[in-house]
């Protein structure tokens, strides 16, 4: 098999630890991969970049495609935009996937049997970042939603359901108010929701939906909404299935994608060995999946699930009875590449 | 005591027959009530009203200053402006206060430790409905936050946590991306909570907020935050204590209020005799506290307590080995009137 070229990024906090575990955990299971290694987050700010990404890291990002990428640090202060906001944008990155599954009882949560993909719109809504001061005292944010735009991520969706056997997409919105915004997404959804017949639609207000998935998310399959209610449940449904440190998620555009994981990169804990890496790890399954790689991916998955169920975790992921062996970064890195 | 003028609506579904438990418990209780019924709902949106309310119910309204409001239904199909949201707007109630309580074991929950108060301002954000088609494909919606606006809730919100001895108050905003508007409540926040030192203050963006509101709301006692994260909050809140069933809700103004429960009228239990009247009647409290009966108030909130600590309740919070009694509306209320 020829190497696919990707783009990394080490980032910063407990990033370039996690990055690391997550590449041996790939090479050893054999993944093709030609890396580029890009520098971006808090030093690229300080030095001056208002996005904390150079133009020698979008040459590379241009040129593979593929961007697997650690956790940053935004510098504190004014005047930073969202590294994040910034390639989705650039890159067309219109659909980001955000699955929340419970791995119980090896993982503690009150959801035993959650298994829920976001798929969040990722480029419109109020994330345009469209806002002014309109006099002293008034502030106003526009809030964008295109009809292209959500067919797209709502095409998405429904492919995503259709490919990994999933049996029903949901739809968030607030069209009770929101008649034209939340609207044209509402009636994207019923429209396009008619070319897939074989999979379940039902559209929830988003208020009612969100008090729906914080109670019995295993209601819930496949969920598709808009930017700002997806980045709310996704965090929601992360959190909810045990732990934001599992969560991986995918950027997907026409042309290129991103992955990452849904947590931050925590720089009390940098450096001391002690992050879970299981978040990007699954991000880079995500990945190995997207650029034709499943067997590996699948040989990754099977063998961090085998790591878990075996007890062995990093100190965030403890459960008493259930907890055999709680090691370092590194060391769980290596009890994966064991299970391969 | 003299009588306080206060307007009722019976509204839709089930909305009679809870007010009607209601009132008569609030009867019972010895509560000093001058009431005038007004007509709201289905059928006024019917006869032609855009806002389902007529002009003698605004009458009635900017008289009695005071109201107590059954759940309506808005017809289908479009051109119905959402009754809620004129009212809050006409009547100037711009903070939005919604309790949300365990009562394990009598109630099912998997968070039997949560007391969260979710004070949502109710006027701005993009409820301010303006909305419009910019070109064929691209809908927008505006956000606004104004200062006086965010300054008026958030200072309610440290009253009311001082008045009811609630030790903390949280703020829920996004201002990492909508730093203006956003950054506006934030900043008010900030500001005018060096006014309580004797109040515990702290910030959450919104989407790690509601992450943990929704796996430990027991961390959590007044949250304040912009018109639809507070829409979206309360509704998870209400949920995972128990019931959407038992919140009530308080929705104040510098002049008028309105009280009510946070369900919908539910048209298919509509005259059954099955609805629980708890919200209704836990926003009737909420109501009797704002017009200085305070211990009439009390009094009806400890006999509803009672009556469910002794197993007494509607269909919809049955608990294998907890219930004793599942009866009707009526039944129920003559319960809480026994226990009074
Ligand atoms: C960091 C922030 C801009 C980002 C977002 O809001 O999209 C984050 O919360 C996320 O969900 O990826
Ligand atoms: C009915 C709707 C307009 C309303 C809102 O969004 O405010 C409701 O969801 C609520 O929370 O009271």
């Amino acid at each position: 098999m020829s190497k696919t070229p990707i783009t990394v990024a080490y980032g910063d906090g407990i990033g370039p630890e996690i990055m690391d575990a997550t590449l041996k955990i790939l090479d050893a299971a054999g993944a093709q991969l030609d890396i580029e290694t890009i520098e971006i987050g808090e030093k690229v700010y300080l030095r001056g970049g208002t996005t904390g990404l150079e133009e020698s890291a979008w040459d590379s990002l241009r040129r593979t495609k593929v961007f697997l990428k650690a956790p940053i640090t935004t510098p504190q202060g004014g005047g930073y935009k969202s590294l994040n906001v910034t390639i989705r944008k650039a890159l067309g990155l219109y659909a980001n996937v955000r699955p929340a599954v419970a791995y119980y009882p090896f993982v503690e949560t009150k959801h035993p049997n959650m298994d829920v993909v976001i798929i969040r719109e990722n480029e419109e809504d109020l994330y345009a970042g469209i806002e002014h001061r309109q006099t002293e005292q008034v502030y106003q944010c526009l809030k964008l939603i295109t009809q292209p735009g959500s067919e797209k991520v709502i095409r998405y969706a429904f492919e995503y359901a259709r490919s990994y056997g999933r049996k029903k997409v949901t739809c968030f919105v607030k069209d009770n108010i929101m008649k034209l915004t939340d609207g044209i997404f509402h009636r994207m959804f019923d429209e396009i929701g008619k070319e897939y017949p074989d999979i379940e639609k039902e559209t929830w207000i988003v208020d009612i939906g969100a008090a729906k998935l914080a109670n019995s998310p295993e209601e819930f399959d496949v969920i598709v909404m808009p930017n700002l209610y997806g980045d709310i449940m996704s965090d929601i449904a992360a959190q909810i299935s045990g732990s934001v440190g599992l969560g991986g998620s995918a950027n997907i555009g026409d042309q290129c994608a991103m992955f990452e994981a849904v947590h931050g990169s925590a720089p009390p804990l940098a450096g001391k060995n002690l992050a879970n890496p299981s978040g990007l790890l699954l991000a880079a399954v995500m990945m190995l999946q997207h650029i034709g790689q499943p067997e590996v991916a699948s040989r990754v998955h099977n063998a961090w699930l085998k790591t878990i169920e075996d007890g062995i975790h990093t100190f965030d992921i403890y459960r008493e009875g259930i907890s055999k062996q709680q090691v370092g970064t590194k060391e769980f890195a290596q009890a994966v590449i064991d299970r391969l």
